[in-house]
């Protein structure tokens, strides 16, 4: 049960594979957990678990784009549930908007009067936005259509299908059928573009659908797991979705910053979801304490097959 | 423009306001911010800002419910965005449920097994989630008659009409015409019954009607200043509230342990926000890097007046 | 055993003992353990507890130096174990350098070559390192003549006796006999200031010296309890003088910004010191998440008495 | 000077360098400041700097002691500064003892009742602390014997020269000739070893002979770069050894979980460094927020060169 810590051996051009091999011999520290997220997401691929990923954070401008959408592709995840940012900053790259590798000692006075917005040490040109407002609306006029009342999860599959770019995630979520609820949607420029859309017409996002959409996912889920990328709403709304049903996730791993002492869903133990059903009690679970940016990419890079 | 440290001298029986004094003398790490978030929360009331407070992490189960409802009764406040989880957990007290002060360092599984549900150190017994659904349902009844389609605030406003417990920061919010938006509600467990209610009723919430209200709100805000009490929805939406106008906050403070480094907008720093315009250039603003529970009494202590 | 949460009540005026009374009926997150941390302390001063305070971080440049003065001259620490740092900012301003309130978003190499060296947000005038070394030269030139080879706590005792500021916390803790170790004094201003006397002068500092003496005052200590305000040495160092002992610490107060999962030291929690023998297992503990100078008044201010 | 943020791009069988080539594409965060951290290692190692490496927190227990071996003997650093407790642990293992994988939530009364030591996740079973004292008394006998006052860089060499296990980091450095000082060794385990030595031995441990070293070799030290591993006593030491010379680092990596705000220098920004002239106003640096066990062995697996 309990083993040696062996110490990690390095060698030039080691394959991130072998790293978390050598990881996974360590002591159980950060190293060590990425080596254990790497065995559980392994183990729910060959359970062919139902893989439900919260992303919340700046991970669509921090670089992991690509990332999420090949994910998608490669059955990597199953159902999502995303920050209103994540969405638009997914959108702004579609429609051709950029982001920008800035500075975060900086001064945002000066930064507000050349018209860009900064998320920490990335700038977004406000250009950007104006984009984004041309081309959201078009498409609004088009997937609103058929409805007047529809969930988040449906007007961003409808949304993914009007896009034309691989590297949307949105799009490859659209496409392969992997739902993406997004329940706090009015907290965002999405959502801002929604409501100008319904000033002019008669039309709502309802958020209740979505409640009833990831129940019954939940409920039809086969060994499920959660991948949490950060806390905030989308690691609430993917557990919360547990509580409904008599299930609980089986497996479930967390990359985080955030600290448990405040007592806050973000930062909260694992184990904690135990206590509510959320996660069964004998759920194979990791929290990785570090940034998403760097830690996901170790993980799924280590879990896609070849060919 | 630049002082000298004072150091903090402490006596027995010495006031929070003193104290606080003795702090704007020193250093500027967490104490001398802590004086300056009162000297910016004082000038906020003598410039009779409209004072939005965000209200994130777990404020109310961890003892903040009588101060959120004393600080709206003595007009410290005036808009509020809180998460469902804070609207959730007021209701259960009001509705006679109580939170129980426990361990963090406790196993799980037997808490489940005893149907308790913890949030860091504190216990909510399941019973407590058994008597809101038995409480709510009712009062969903009567608030949504009058309308199958309301935004989150009006339908807290409805609820909090509804109650009989003076500490209820709902009912205070209500009674004093404070808006309470909970645009995350589908997020929690106040949504959960929510949409259980919808099953039967042809209802839903109609988020995108938040942003409009808060942004009327915004239009009309005197010196407008903001409170944020951690990160999460509601810092976003109560700084999303600006873009739709060509205004900005001309105060903020933000009490939280979260770090800036990963890029997600709760532990950005109040200066990116210059960036986009939520913040005005000139702005007074101040982080309290530290724990809700311990700074926000400290400073509400500090700015409330006799008599 | 279990309690129910009650909440805050704040009034104007009110005090630092009845606040922390407060935050001792609500949940248990930082302001619970805020409270938990003045009982334990009132207890540490009934049962006269040898207290040993471990004194890391940047607590007399953050304007605490008068506070642990006041400690020292009202009995409430028996033993001190400090970085290096903190022993020179307190000898900076008793030989009547300043430390400067500045700004922390500041641009570094400007300040250079204003020859301002800065500490988060406070600012150190070069100048002040040049007093130091023209008054501590002689000072040693003193305290070195009866030995050539002494231990940090002694060297310490020599120079507090030589100074003529009240509130220097080295001089209040010369005069009451508290022993002042500082086993990394190489890694400090002072230290280097000690090595270029030793280069004139066949003398030097005995850390060996200062394990045999706080090992004599943890043999005899009673009822011992620390109190740690951040980690580092201090904490390090004070709790491995119970290793030599079969004794341990009885009572444990840490406040902390640190967090344990990179496994260092510092952040550990107070759990893990009693699988060391450290701290007894039935020792009464408490760890305050936040920052030393906003958390230490408060504690201190609750356990001082009137007259 | 700006560029756009490209998505970082996955396959299977990606090499650790192919990974950090393509976080250097994308966003700055912390996968950005990854593959800034190893541009500036390759600028330093093609420049020849003279490389001082700081090893503070649990780095040894974690599992890096063959990587800090490997570094070494692959001339990726050229002088060491290490806590104790990294010196104690690397001998432990040297002498036969094990770390041993564990976990952090368990009962520390119950561990030491086991005669286990836990430091977070890794246990240490008391067994290895008698063996560390029965092999390390007669190598104090062997190494003192040519100096009743010797500094820790001193000893420690000696010590290395002493042990036969090629995974030792102090072997290794004792043969390539890499000084590794200790200047807090009294807080250590070590250190302790030491003082019982010296109570049957006119010895002691000279810390002001460290200073003293490591200043000639900051002085000598060409284009010189600081890679510190956490903060504590070895970062401020390296950064001190600058001030006594008129030069100062040209480069600077740190990896640490610590943050700036409450002021201490474990967590103080590299910036804040350069008030002090620490650091050079132009030189190249970078703060990775995140665990040394995951940072540390991406970037020296990218920095090492075949054959």
């Amino acid at each position: 049960m309990e083993r040696w810590v062996r110490h990690i051996q390095l060698k030039p051009d080691i394959s991130i594979k072998e790293l978390v091999k050598e990881m996974g011999k360590c002591g159980v520290f950060s190293a060590g957990r990425v080596a254990k997220a790497v065995e559980i997401y392994r183990e729910m691929l060959r359970k062919k678990s139902t893989i439900f990923m919260g992303v919340g954070g700046a991970v669509i401008p921090g670089g992991l784009r690509n990332v999420l959408a090949s994910a998608i592709r490669e059955d990597l995840v199953n159902v999502m549930v995303v920050t209103g940012a994540n969405a638009t900053h997914d959108l702004i790259e579609a429609f051709g908007g950029r982001h920008v590798r800035g500075n975060e000692l900086v001064d945002d006075a000066t930064l507000r009067s050349r018209r860009i917005s900064r998320i920490y040490d990335v700038y977004v040109p406000q250009r950007a936005f104006e984009i984004f407002e041309e081309k959201i609306q078009p498409i609004f006029a088009k997937v609103f259509r058929d409805g007047s009342r529809i969930s988040s999860a449906e007007l961003l599959r409808r949304i993914g299908l009007e896009l034309n770019d691989k590297n949307s995630f949105l799009k490859a979520a659209a496409e392969k059928g992997v739902p993406v609820f997004c329940p706090a949607i009015a907290d965002s420029i999405l959502g801002l573009q929604a409501w100008l859309y319904s000033q002019e017409h008669e039309v709502t996002i309802d958020v209740l659908k979505d409640i009833k959409e990831i129940f019954e996912l939940a409920s039809e889920a086969k060994n499920p797991g959660a991948v949490l990328l950060g806390g905030g709403v989308p690691k609430n709304f993917i557990f919360q979705s547990m509580l409904l049903t008599p299930r609980s996730f089986d497996y479930a791993i967390q990359i985080t910053m955030d600290r448990p002492e405040p007592g806050g869903l973000s930062g909260a133990t694992l184990e904690e979801a135990k206590s509510w059903g959320k996660i069964s009690k004998n759920a194979k679970t990791v929290m990785v304490i570090g940034d998403t940016t760097v830690i996901l990419p170790i993980i799924l890079a280590s879990v896609m097959e070849k060919g």
